[in-house]
């Protein structure tokens, strides 16, 4: 039984919570396609955009998931300004609330907390679609949905998530999900990118990818942010991509039927060789035009396709 | 009886076509709270938003009136060249109008009399969203609009309008509106922002906002527009606040039941302070989300809903 | 019959193939006026606009056509990154495939070869929508529309296309089509906007305006890009006016009943006088309001008015 008005975070949900979210997001696709159909759940029903940080993926996987719904889409799109953030963000919401029918409100913005402030200020659901370094739930919604539906359960799984975990509400959120569904989760990265209180989460920390890969079932690699290589963290991409890279050398030696994961846009040649992120749609009409010999292991555009189901099954949960 | 093809300026409208956008206007909204269904009126007509100064808040309202009265909405976005400007604005327009089926244009561009131009030029209905330092007619109407339904009529209503007179256009639509409704208008502000023919406008003017505040009904803080802060017009901020800011303590000066102001969005701490701005949306179902004690006499939220029936309104009239 | 999956220039295209798209063209105006009912050939289909270059007017036209077929239209803008574009274009149209419903990806791009890219690797249709100095068939076809709409036939047509022919992909389109069409062109420009390859195409080469003018049927002039002027190609703006811009004086000496056409959009005053690009819309309700006594030649807004009809007729073939 879904209570939530809001989707703030992983953290706020129950296993049975992010169970009924899978399960439903399982009848958006047959067959492992995903079905494009139009649904009437969200028919005359508003869903509004509301982006302070550019990201056309994501707002494109929000957009597609709520028409399919039936909703009628609004975008508000804006570069945070430097000044009075909340405020701003408080002000722009309420003004957009109060021209009318606004049900649910998919905020991003680079404030962690960002969308808390929103639930507790407007009358609309909110969903996070991702916030700071926060959590950003709907991708470790899409990733948990990805996993579960090549292995047939989450429960038990090696997962590594190899990066900056220091700063990425991708990893946040998958680490919430993941010990709630019971997999056993190893963080990975160099020191300055790895924060010491993620034991605290539950999970184990390792330097060393080469050590861990070998007993890996899921490898889920995040995007390294440019602006952090040749900065005071990072020596350079190079350097990076010696230690911690998915090289294809690397990726041969990983465990029969493990999958390399990858919340994109990829950095190809930096933490993901173009070889091994070069992916295919397993089961799909898509398989024949998008099969690449050389990256067996990617489920990168299944998680992409994943990404608009989960999104379905969440807006649909909200706006109920 | 409406007769106009266009709306251009609240100077060109009579008394009664004023009161026949507001009546009209009215039907929009149902104890006091903004309707949200669908209407016919515009079905298989097209509404192009041409704007040529960005502004979203201005852009979602005329977007949600007209998607509300099922128009279809096509965008035009476009920063001002430097050179050429008439012919930019004359070209986008004609060539957009070429391509079929453009029935209304909503156009916003800093040079005054830029949607008069379009009006003699193409064969659409045209509603000025704002043209230079000239009129912004639909502003001018929302805040008539939100006076009435306050105070239940405009006329012998004290109106103050404080801040930088002499380039509003939502000054200038605000007067023409407010004088053929038969109120009493002060505007207030320093020198260097009024201008001297204001008086044959028919308005009174003040320099001494703590003077005339006690007497008025309705105070209109106009957005002090950043670029001229600090500029040869004005010595700095904290000067204008000092003198013309509408702080806690003169608006506890306000007589019993004025009410407050604000196009938006407001540079809070400015021309108008926080607690004062936060505004309540009244006899909504918004009201509890949204309320605030120490800002009962805000309407700003209230304006921002009222934009989207006044604005429904004007689209219904000049496209039948 | 049509049996193109894709279009992504009209060298790919038989004389065949391109009467086919003419007269469905002509299905979609009426008395010369283009038609703006919506149909429902396309209706469930979803069209992509993918533009990694900037070009709000034949976004907007594809978006038209789309429309009144009935088709979903989704856009994603992107400025092309300096660096691996390919594998950007790829990347981002293989994310936006994997959201699933894509059936027609319009694409624009500074590269050569980006749509048959595309076209390879994805499941969808690929519409060339301009691929730098390359293809841009639509507008050959609206070019090719225009003609035989005014003359009642292609074949024989004397055609100059004036300007920079070297980095024109509407030039290169234009002489696909007219060629197959049987109309004799005649390139024209200074000689370093002019390759000498032009021959083997089947044109011939002209460096003297005034001496093939009076000859002409047709006179397409292209845009002068900018960035040209001034630099290594030209000497200035005022000396290409000089030799190559269609002045008053010039369009005076054309051949009755002769033409001037131009892409769009135009730079008045430098390849083409204002008073000769100021169009009328022959044959629609728009006459009165777009007539020009000086420019009775020009069926500029009529191109405009054929570019919606003949990608109409495109994306009705492609997707079906």
């Amino acid at each position: 039984m879904w209570t939530h008005k809001h989707l703030l975070g992983l953290e706020d949900l129950s296993r049975d919570d992010l169970l009924t979210v899978l399960d439903l997001a399982r009848s958006f696709k047959k067959d492992g396609k995903l079905l494009t159909d139009r649904r009437d759940t969200l028919k005359g029903k508003t869903v509004l955009l509301l982006f302070f940080e550019p990201s056309t993926r994501t707002a494109m996987s929000f957009s597609a998931a709520a028409k399919r719904l039936s909703a009628d889409v609004v975008s508000f799109n804006k570069a945070t300004s430097s000044t009075a953030k909340g405020e701003t963000l408080l002000d722009t919401a309420k003004n957009i609330e109060a021209m009318g029918g606004i049900d649910v409100v998919v905020v991003r913005h680079s404030a962690t907390g960002a969308p808390h402030l929103l639930a507790r200020s407007i009358r609309a659901s909110v969903v996070n679609a991702g916030d700071g370094a926060h959590e950003h739930p709907t991708q470790g919604l899409l990733d948990l949905f990805t996993m579960r539906e090549r292995f047939g359960r989450v429960e038990g799984l090696k997962v590594a998530i190899v990066g900056d975990i220091a700063h990425s509400r991708v990893a946040r959120s998958n680490i919430h999900g993941l010990r709630k569904l019971g997999a056993e989760v190893t963080v990975c990265g160099p020191a300055t990118l790895l924060s010491d209180d993620m034991r605290s989460l539950g999970v184990a920390v390792s330097y060393d990818l080469d050590a861990i890969l070998p007993t890996m079932d899921v490898v889920n690699m995040l995007r390294l942010q440019k602006e952090r290589l040749a900065g005071p963290l990072l020596p350079s991409d190079r350097d990076y991509t010696m230690r911690f890279g998915l090289t294809r050398e690397r990726a041969d030696r990983m465990k029969k039927g493990a999958i390399v994961m990858h919340p994109g846009p990829a950095n190809r040649g930096v933490e993901i060789a173009p070889e091994v992120a070069d992916a295919t749609l397993r089961s799909s009409e898509d398989a024949s035009s998008l099969r690449s010999t050389s990256g067996p292991r990617s489920v990168i555009l299944e998680q992409v396709a994943n990404g608009v189901a989960v999104r379905q099954a969440v807006l649909s949960l909200v706006a109920s």
